[in-house]
């Protein structure tokens, strides 16, 4: 099964290679990071997307700039991996991985002794530690998930929970994928995910290039569809689950639940679990980022709407518990009432 | 109060002019129509739409290709008559409205006496009631719904049922227009209404034309905005409405009702009697056109969706009746259960 890699090291290890998300779906480019500048561009200019993917970007970036100073001396490659860190930390300051990857790295280049070259090693180990960690979770994600779907299921999804967002298969397509491998029939339906489209964007194209049936809808659709269609059930990511079992994810992932339950169809959301956050108890402590109204308003060059009208634009919503019929992580299903410590 | 008036004869009364809806909101223009080309190109390819505007742009584009043909005698000008209508009515064969304006005409010219000049000014005539008639109606159908609001009233609306759409003040839109010149404070809120962004690039540009305060947001942020935001209530208008009151209406409408009845937000279509279908018993009787993929997966030229990925692109939805509120129609505010003879 061609499932997309998304972040992979290049052939002799001395760079990384990322899959370019912004030219998708027109274009399939990997460019290749090598110097700060390429990686702080590609994670803040959204060439890499995805929390899991910008975690293992950022900490294989970090390797891949200090790779040239493999000469220096022990202290001034770990000063100097500092530095470069901070600078990296920065591009994306919400994604939670970001940080978590890179301090990863500092702290087993701390605990590393050797010259720079060790240090290096050691730090390319960790990093490809995170990778293989990631794809090993999105597995068992993909495993737990599988066995929730039939034969010929019919499944609805929106944005992009898949490879593109991981190091691995993704959380919410992993099921599709190890069900597809495992010989099920899946036929796939996304919602295209405005303002940006990572559902007809992205998740169509993965899906496409693995081989497995995927009709995309305007999110507006989903609810007709779920009446016309005889859709089994819906599947998505998660962004941020709180203690009670309320899902932060993106927008459009609300109105889904609701239609979905109106519909009685199963709402099953797939998400690791570092997404499970037993500090925040609700989703009502979750604050929601808003974004620019430009991409509401504009489309390349062209306006969609007049100018200097309001736009309301949040990046997540918030799906209550109540609405969630399953959780599936790496370590199994979760139902109802959930209560995650 | 500036409400934009879509379909208008030109000063001198020999042409239409109507407002290219193609261009919006980027370019307000009036486009003329005088020959036949003009009136089937305005029609066949949307510079007008909205099913009371199309019928009306049609029999006054009538009247504007027989006016050079004001000296021919009465048999000649009735038998051309009825030769440029044919053209005119295959336009868009599915709006209602553009043949029975057509027939209203030709109905009009077949008993009126005199010469070819005395049958163009009966056509002209009959032309300016079916204009006159539709802003009448959509200004009652403004009064009914005028009453349903608050002051301050904070109201979501999806697609365009405004004035672009009508002869008038539109019907969704009218009672907003109609209590805002009572002086009632009203904010909208619209669905941007993919595919084609009716709400973004028509809703939200008559709204601020006529200085009332406007805010849009995607289709999936619809039930977001409900629960944050204390929405008063949906109104949209509808293409037609089943005898049990099932309505058809754009695509999209059907989610919002879901997500208006999941959060105790009044549903209310606006319509005119006309819209009603008593020989239609449910809406499982609609036909719902299908469009074209493309519609979804281009943007201009801009490619937003994997080549030949499958696409479900309904145009319209239908929502049940138990999900609507009320019906608000140029006879009065209707109120479950719905029962149209």
């Amino acid at each position: 099964m061609n499932i997309i890699q998304s972040v992979r090291w290049s052939d002799d290890g001395s760079s990384v290679r990322i899959i370019d998300q912004r030219l998708l779906p027109e274009h399939l480019v990997e460019c290749e990071l090598r110097s700060l500048d390429d990686v702080v561009n590609a994670i803040g200019n959204l060439a890499v997307r995805g929390a899991p993917a910008i975690g293992i970007a950022g900490a294989m970036g970090l390797v891949a700039v200090l790779v040239p100073n493999a000469g220096e001396d022990r202290d001034e490659l770990i000063t100097r991996a500092r530095d470069v860190a901070a600078i990296i930390r920065k591009t994306r300051p919400t994604a939670v991985n970001l940080p978590w990857a890179l301090d990863r790295l500092l702290d087993r280049a701390a605990c590393t002794d050797g010259n720079g070259e060790a240090i290096i090693a050691a730090m390319r180990a960790e990093a490809s530690s995170i990778l293989e960690e990631d794809r090993a979770m999105c597995r068992r994600i993909g495993e737990h998930g599988a066995a929730l779907l039939r034969d010929g299921a019919r499944v609805l999804t929106h944005c992009n929970a898949g490879a593109l967002a991981t190091g691995g298969i993704g959380t919410a397509l992993a099921s599709i994928y190890v069900a597809a491998e495992r010989g099920q029939r899946v036929e796939v339906f996304v919602d295209e995910s405005r303002p940006l489209l990572q559902g007809s964007r992205l998740t169509a194209w993965e899906l496409q290039r693995a081989g497995i049936s995927v009709t995309i809808l305007t999110d507006g659709m989903a609810a007709s569809l779920m009446r016309e269609q005889n859709i089994d059930l819906c599947i998505v990511g998660a962004d941020r689950i709180a203690a009670n079992g309320d899902v932060a994810n993106k927008i459009g992932t609300y109105s889904l639940a609701i239609a979905a339950r109106y519909h009685d169809v199963p709402f099953i959301v797939a998400a690791p679990t570092s997404t499970l956050d037993p500090a925040t108890a609700t989703g009502s402590e979750i604050v929601i980022e808003q974004r620019a109204g430009h991409e509401v308003t504009r489309w390349g060059a062209k306006q969609t709407a007049p100018d200097g009208v309001c736009v309301y634009n949040p990046a997540f919503d918030v799906t209550p518990a109540d609405l969630v019929s399953a959780i599936v992580t790496d370590r199994g299903v979760c139902r109802p009432p959930y209560r995650f410590t």
